[in-house]
């Protein structure tokens, strides 16, 4: 169960609580608030607070680009306008602050999106909670033997159950011996500090994190792809839903821009532009390495 | 008068138009929502949106610290201990968007701020207005004859006299010129891009300018200082009144600490224990050079 | 002539002074040390100090990838790899310093760039030259008739003669009034950092700017680009030639991957797709405005 | 032992190399370059590049204050000025990189330091190492009976000897265990992005990290304090050393400011000038809580 009995207790009182505001208001995004969307095991993402919504983004575009924008009818148009040109600030306009429940090898390649806000539960302080991400079996994956930083097939029988086996098993011994360390009955007590540095990174932990929308975008682009790891993925897949309920015309744009779309060089442009006239295009002739032409290919579906 | 009749009325049209939000609200920073407050001739400092409040910087804490802020018995006594103790992540879990009127001057020193979003009008895109910003008589300080960067006394007479009359008559004269140049009246017209260049660094212009409360606070440690240039501290006073509506407890903590506070250095310490056992501590047994000690002196008053 | 005699001879002593160093050097770099690149008028780029080479790219790479770059054979193809896949972290790694005279309108436009290293010359401290942007003729351009933000034909005949002794009338005038106001000879004088409020944007400015190779790609991807305005292009364009010598494989992957090349919406490939399997493509059965149906013809030249 | 045969090799083979170079180069970081510094069980610092030393330093403030820093007679006093008032960009003018090994737990304090550049070795791609952080036995603390945070005496006898069991055996069941589950011997092997999971917070990973000079003091002055924790204060001391080498004077001064100096509140200002007076402040009668007034009382030794 993803929440504490206090969390739910929590969010109850939150939810019930309706304030008048003059703010831009969000319906979409007021629906989610304080909700926890289960992610993984244990997981969750809540949204605590938000700031925008569409217009906020074109009304700064606006404020930059003047009656340099009246020419363009209507918001939807002026926002998909500002994610083709790659015009980042009018979506920087618009704040997003989440609750995040995840585990700590996620937690470390989540962190590297330098451009946020984050307060993570501190392991200094406090004790962590007994809880452990465990892959369901079919995210139980082989090493890829293609790709180095890939995933394979899905391991199976004797395999699949010995590394659940495992992860079950050394997770709970972990745990035992970190409690039985910073115990304080009949004996000192190892410091906290010193004690989690026994925990697997399987372990969950919690943090508040606070980004705008562009640099959110960046990360849904990185983070939503095909290529991210699954345990990391899912998380931005239930950030991607809400960002949809949140600002509807945007997620449209970022889709088709971004999500959808994709980086042609110099060189696959030229291919294109040789193929339209009928030339036959190869690796060989392309000017393009194997690796590159493969994925060229994949593209062009 | 800072705003145009279009700018009023949107104003109007905002405020009117309240929202149902199960958002964190400031109930002191809703009655300054959207209200133009006037800075300098021309200038004026809104509020578009906020995030958070007092009670959103100790939830963010609590995450963070965990069962170990139980200790600490009410918000504002934790708000206080993260303030003296440089916590600054709890602090960016709120977020202010403000929209600025100010001359570009101050637009070029306020800038250099880098961790905020901003969203300028673009001079490339659109016409700036025929606004400048002349000071009042009483701010028209001489050049100070000990301190490369301050203000001596006002200025008097015929020499205020012949300074006024040469801003104001440069303004209008390079608007004058700006017009004539853009115009497309009989002549092809010069591209807007260039013919900003001609325009002086008092003509206003405007922005928004989204940022986190702890680097809001930094900003007004900075600008609404007494060495920082007038122009700009009258925006930081401005701003600074703002925050202390929307987040008393914080502000309270920021007074007592930042405002008011000051860093020694261990050479300064050290002469405050010197002294505090009854030593006479002179500039020339201090280690302190001249200005270094001149400044611990206005400290100890 | 962009460089005091001081300056001059302060470049003559440094190029002079030759170290010994265990760090990486980039030969093609220490040519370019010191000595200022001139554009505009009166502006120059000269490089203070670089950090690495296009080894040291590949040495960071390896460190995160391991043993999974050892299948890509060499540098230049590991730098193409990062590249197309916006692996942003290796080209970080790298960084440069340069000291840029430059018209202050263009350093408004340039300092948006917000991950950057910046010391300006301080007007509040120091008073200013009488150095000033006037085009040359044939940049002399009129406003688009199509784009709000663009440049249209060159001005021609007593229009472009009376825009040249505005901007040279103008600014001189701003320039003796800006002196007679600071002076001390026989009044008071006006602060310098009032009396540079008359001084108009086209005046030159001068700062030391220190970037990492990834965050200058991207400064230079939107500033060298067709559509960016013509005085900061020249200095991308001069910033583009250093980095060129500096680490040359990088600069080639950069050229190919994002100068020449193009991002394209899932919308665009999928009309691509379609026409490769020979269906005509229209505006009308695209799914695209006019405005983006233009942009995707021209990149399909 | 920290470095591995190839590691060693490879810092043998940079060190005989010596370039002749134009930049500024600072003798006593040259000395330093590439050389493992170990810190803790198995870790190190490295120096593999640096930018200036404490002449950029002066050399940029001169470009921003011009004339105005012609009164401070040398370089020392400049970079005192500067650092007593806070201006911070001439020390972003230096950079700093380094190659660094530490434990996971480590790695997840220091990388909230958000404004510097990283390149980690990755357990998507590549094998982790077998190697561990095991405390050796002085720094085995208890947790601190006063301070959440902190750390007690050191822990005795049979239950120093429990904890570093615990501490050995699970390391090494975790890593045979990893080693097990990625096996390709008879089976499929498991995907190394999931394997990394079972390992705990005390393996080592490494990183390249490069920082200016400015964020890299405010990261001494966090991480070298007596209130950090131990194993990362240790890293801190050791780049601490390196910057007193490389940049004597800013170092000196930063000790002096920042290391040793104290932030006061304008309540402790008062009470101090109430206690020159003779009067006699009491915590009762200081206007500060318990905790404050400890703290304070702690300052005034």
């Amino acid at each position: 169960m993803p929440l504490s009995p206090e969390q739910e207790a929590e969010i109850a009182a939150q939810r019930s609580e309706s304030h008048q505001t003059l703010r831009a208001t969000a319906p979409g995004m007021e629906q989610h608030l304080y909700t926890a969307h289960p992610v993984l095991d244990h997981g969750f993402v809540r949204v605590i607070d938000y700031m925008g919504d569409d217009s906020a983004i074109t009304q700064a575009a606006r404020v930059s680009y003047g009656r340099g924008t009246k020419s363009v009818s209507n918001d939807e148009g002026l926002i998909r306008y500002l994610m083709r040109h790659w015009h980042s600030t009018p979506f920087e306009m618009c704040e997003i602050k989440l609750h995040v429940k995840l585990p700590v090898f996620v937690a470390r390649q989540w962190i590297r999106h330098r451009t946020a806000n984050v307060n993570e539960y501190s392991a200094r302080y406090s004790i962590l909670d007994r809880e452990f991400y465990i892959p369901a079996p079919d995210s139980l994956a082989a090493q890829s033997t293609t790709n180095n930083q890939g995933r394979g097939d899905v391991l199976e029988g004797a395999e699949a159950q010995r590394v659940l086996d495992i992860l079950r098993d050394d997770s709970m011994r972990a745990y035992d011996h970190y409690e039985e360390m910073i115990s304080q009955d009949g004996q000192q007590g190892l410091a906290r500090e010193l004690a989690r540095m026994n925990l697997p990174a399987n372990i969950y932990t919690q943090w508040y994190w606070k980004v705008d929308l562009h640099n959110l975008l960046h990360f849904l682009r990185l983070r939503a792809d095909a290529h991210a790891q699954y345990e990391i993925r899912v998380y931005a897949e239930a950030i991607a839903k809400l960002v949809a309920d949140w600002v509807p015309a945007t997620y449209k744009a970022f889709e088709d821009y971004r999500m959808g779309g994709a980086t042609l060089s110099a060189t696959g442009l030229e291919c294109i532009r040789r193929m339209l006239k009928g030339e036959t295009v190869t690796q060989e002739n392309s000017g393009m390495s194997k690796g590159e032409w493969r994925e060229f290919e994949g593209l062009l579906g």
